[in-house]
């Protein structure tokens, strides 16, 4: 039997260089990166192509010929898109089945959360209009135009990254490795909510997509589940140090979400606008709803990398906490708060 | 234990009708009849409570503490309500929730299609707002709404009814049975889709509501799978007439199905015009797309009646003609024809 032969969309963003490290290390994938003419040359895609990936030219709005160009021979689609370019799988998605494509995952991989308007990044459909900007951010309508195509798919869903979930520490001692200050704790902080490693996503994936048990079906891949009460316990005592336990209402986080709403309608395309949206949508999401646990994934239709696959050993995340706490930990998203610089 | 005690809405519909007599054939079920208040002396309701089943006198527009008393011990709600009132059961859903019901069956009871804007009936998002009137109409919203609320549910989907699925004679004998003339074949008329009898489907929601393997699933309960040309060879064998076979293409289905989304936008209360958008929709999606299959129900996620009740013998199809032909069968929707003379 030949190597299944895996397109990777998004290489070189966080969710799509953990994919092409699973898939690199399970040794039993070919590995193509699809890249934007203007992204070649980009260091993380070097890096890629030392380890064996092979690049393949292409922008996602490129025309239906050049798209199946792009797919000849290709197995598996995995998709990783920014946020605000969910729509341009559409035409993806269109080609692969042309392609004759017999797994297309598109990009999912955010937190269980129920469609139909409780978080923008899920499906938003803005108040009053379906032709409103954001609405390029809907995965839900790449999910339906997948199923009227009924091109085989896996939907992938993950826990909150492991590397966004701990609060800093006062003595400024993991300052590198945080991203966003996590100061606040939702509620009583006693709401259960899954986490997964971010390194963890591509070893998942490359389980997933190697099994006709996950063939149109969501999956939910998940390492652990903690309450934010838990982490915070576990890191003061790993550090030594109190951390302040700042608690934010369920009333304080629907304010945040009316009005992120409010102003991220009237200006969707600036980040300053949309990104504390996304912030407030979420808290709503896992802390104060709860939505992101394995049992609520279950209702929703998923299978759960548990179930599927008890042997895996995740990443320990008290293991992990030592690990930013010894100061050797990677921060993410770093480019990107450069640019924001 | 205790036997079953089931609400349902929309009693004294076709839907509504067919699953009151399964319930009630079944012997298992204590069966409530939600009724509006002024449609508590329709015969129809007499006839029922002839039968046993209990009156609850509530408007689906009540306030939450009424539906909430009418929902008082209730295991099972089972919604059939009309097409343009889907939304009514909204509130319903949540008090529903609040009152502790063990499964709630919203108004699916259509052949499969995609969710994402194929049928306007499944889940209509209009061309240009979501807060169109037309909307109202849209089953996904009560779908995503019941999964946010996390409330136990079955969707139960039907083939295309046996009652609509056969085309006239030329001699006029079966007009009597006749609710529409049926008389244009989709494209080559070899596309096959699934049937049900109206009558089964009683049948088959008193088995899927007692199944713990439907929770929060959505099933697809049909009798059998023909092609057009099929059910034509069929009547043509029993009548001994000859029947025109009058193709249309599907650029012409098409065409309607544009012509139709655009006239039922401009008057979305107008029966004129939207009951041939339901028409062309539907001749789109079965005849066209080949939506109501099981095959594609499968990849869409339902569990099948074939596979969960193998020893079930469903209503057979060339009996029914037969039964047409002779002249004893019952016609459908004859109050609402009369309604429009």
């Amino acid at each position: 039997m030949s190597t299944t032969k895996v397109l990777l969309v998004g290489a070189t963003g966080e969710t799509g260089g953990s994919i092409a490290n699973g898939l690199l290390e399970a040794g039993t994938f070919e590995v193509y990166a699809l890249i934007r003419p203007r992204s070649v040359a980009k260091p993380a895609l070097t890096a890629l192509q030392d380890r064996g990936v092979k690049v393949r030219q292409c922008d996602m709005t490129a025309s239906e010929e050049e798209l199946l160009e792009a797919l000849k021979d290709i197995d598996v689609v995995i998709s990783t898109v920014g946020p605000a370019d969910q729509l341009e799988q559409l035409p993806l998605a269109k080609a692969a089945k042309k392609a004759g494509v017999k797994r297309f995952v598109p990009c999912g991989f955010i937190p269980v959360t129920p469609p139909g308007g409780v978080m923008w990044l899920r499906d938003q459909v803005s108040r009053d209009r379906v032709t409103f900007p954001g609405d390029c951010r809907t995965k839900e309508i790449v999910y339906n135009h997948i199923k009227q195509l009924w091109l085989p798919y896996t939907i992938i869903d993950v826990g909150w990254w492991y590397q966004f979930s701990y609060p800093r520490l006062a003595s400024g001692k993991i300052d590198y490795a945080m991203t966003m200050s996590n100061d606040e704790i939702i509620g009583d902080g006693n709401t259960p909510s899954a986490l997964t490693d971010l390194r963890d996503i591509g070893h998942y994936v490359a389980k997933i997509i190697s099994d006709e048990r996950t063939l149109n079906k969501m999956v939910f891949a998940y390492d652990v589940v903690l309450t934010q009460n838990e982490i915070y316990d576990m890191l003061e005592k790993i550090s030594g140090e109190q951390i302040e336990r700042k608690h934010v209402s369920a009333e304080e986080i629907l304010d945040r979400v009316a009005s992120a709403r409010a102003s991220s309608e009237t200006y969707p395309y600036d980040p300053a606008k949309y990104v504390p949206r996304y912030i407030a949508e979420y808290q709503l999401s896992w802390g104060i709803r709860g939505d992101n646990k394995p049992e609520y994934a279950k209702y929703l239709g998923y299978l759960t990398s548990k179930e599927l696959y008890p042997d895996f050993k995740p990443s320990n995340f008290e293991d992990y906490l030592k690990h930013v706490f010894s100061g050797s930990a990677k921060g993410i998203y770093t480019d990107r708060i450069k640019r924001f610089e």
